[in-house]
């Protein structure tokens, strides 16, 4: 594995590689999440390109960039291990100059839910996913569903700027009691850890509505912020998989999303039905 | 030479080209100058595609876009002279979809100048480009210097965004008296044709002062609108090429760009020394 931190590295790394690559961004802090991308990019491609990255525009100013959890080595290694052919390790100033273009989001999709919470986010992640792509130029690029809208945003923009890769949605990954993956899940104590749990439990209480036949929306929701009560809620959505409002579930056209605070710690999760 | 109107179809016909590309995007009304940037990509290049596409992102409300010069079927004979090997003629449904990412050019270089009478033009420009350029995937792409601000922006936008072209700058092309190329040109009735005149012989006062050892931009300046006084000017400056504020000439690299109204024309001019 060759590990480049330079435009120039990069680009000559990725010149020596022949067929088709797999690219999965990350921020680093690697779990099973991120090593499931990984995995699907090695097994489905002649290469794969890994970029950790902690990219400040995607940050708002008060949000935690700056404790941001870093694993350098322990990440190294799990690249390693994975098969992957290039780690990228850029600093911001190998990513950004002071005057450039900039990419904004759009905001129908871009300021609910998540952009709602952490407006110009979806900006940050756009900008720097779109010049990682450039960059990369991969044939496939993985991402988790975990991050529903920000999936979403990415597939929309690779559409309509006409960039030439497939994006390939991957399933979330859980602990034993299904928590879903995080790194910020490091950030939880043992009692918040324990309540953290609701969140997926509230997903499970939508399940089993829709299994009896429940399909009003408003319905559902009102019996997953039922579960959700200890947490401090952010919001708990039904949409259909453009990010439209729906009123009744769409079955194979949905997403229920939830997010909320425990402790201090903003945590999201969802479920695509 | 291939006529191509939709993505698809473009997406083929690029596919069948081996070797370099080189792309010329215009908006058509074709003349000696946009054959200049034709003859160039195909003497350089392998093949050469050309886009002929009114943008709408790039005019602001009240401009003339509903009446811009449209000339297609003498557009296509000068394309296939050139030896152009693909035309790609889509409309504004087939370029943009009613939810998708924009492009802001960054501002301290885009709101000056061209972008102080046309707030938001460049980010049409740079949107439109980069899509071309995803679309057509060039080894060069050329532009004329008429655009220098253009131009300029767009290679800033190569460079950080990491697109992995070259944009070759090409020269003015200038009638017999030395107006500049424009497709606005046929706005022009014989006495503002007459005028349109004083644009070009401004520089050339430029120049001769220049030559007679003036280097103070003020100065210049002054001697330019004097030369410009029958004109409605928009805007006399002398820059250096990173369209940085200077205050004596730097020879090899300046600016000197002057905009005014003819009639109801506004027609641009520029020298780099």
């Amino acid at each position: 594995m060759k590990i480049v931190k330079t435009i120039d590295e990069l680009k000559l790394a990725r010149s020596e590689l022949k067929g088709t690559i797999g690219f999965v961004p990350t921020m680093g802090a690697l779990h099973n999440g991120h090593l499931s991308l990984m995995q699907n990019a090695v097994a489905q491609n002649d290469h794969a390109i890994v970029s950790v990255f902690v990219n400040p525009t995607q940050f708002l100013v008060g949000e935690d960039l700056s404790t941001y959890p870093k694993r350098t080595q322990a990440d190294i290694k799990i690249c390693e291990l994975a098969g992957v052919s290039i780690l990228f390790m850029p600093t911001p100033e190998v990513m950004y100059s002071s005057m450039e273009p900039t990419i904004l989001a759009p905001s129908a999709k871009a300021y609910i839910l998540e952009g709602l919470a952490r407006p110009g986010h979806f900006d940050g992640v756009l900008r720097v996913v779109l010049k990682l792509f450039n960059l990369t130029k991969p044939t496939r690029a993985y991402f988790g569903k975990k991050d529903a809208q920000q999936l979403y945003l990415i597939q929309n923009m690779v559409k309509s700027l006409f960039l030439d890769l497939e994006i390939v949605p991957c399933e979330i990954v859980r602990e034993d009691d299904d928590l879903a993956l995080s790194s910020r899940n490091v950030y939880l104590n043992a009692k918040e850890r324990k309540e953290a749990l609701l969140l997926c439990e509230s997903l499970k209480v939508a399940t089993h509505d829709i299994i009896a036949g429940e399909r009003n929306i408003a319905a559902i929701k009102a019996e997953m912020l039922h579960t959700l009560e200890p947490l401090h809620v952010e919001y708990v959505e039904i949409l259909n998989r453009d990010f439209d409002t729906i009123e009744t579930i769409e079955i194979g056209n949905s997403i229920i999303l939830v997010c909320a605070k425990v402790g201090t710690t903003r945590l999201i999760d969802n479920l695509w039905i």
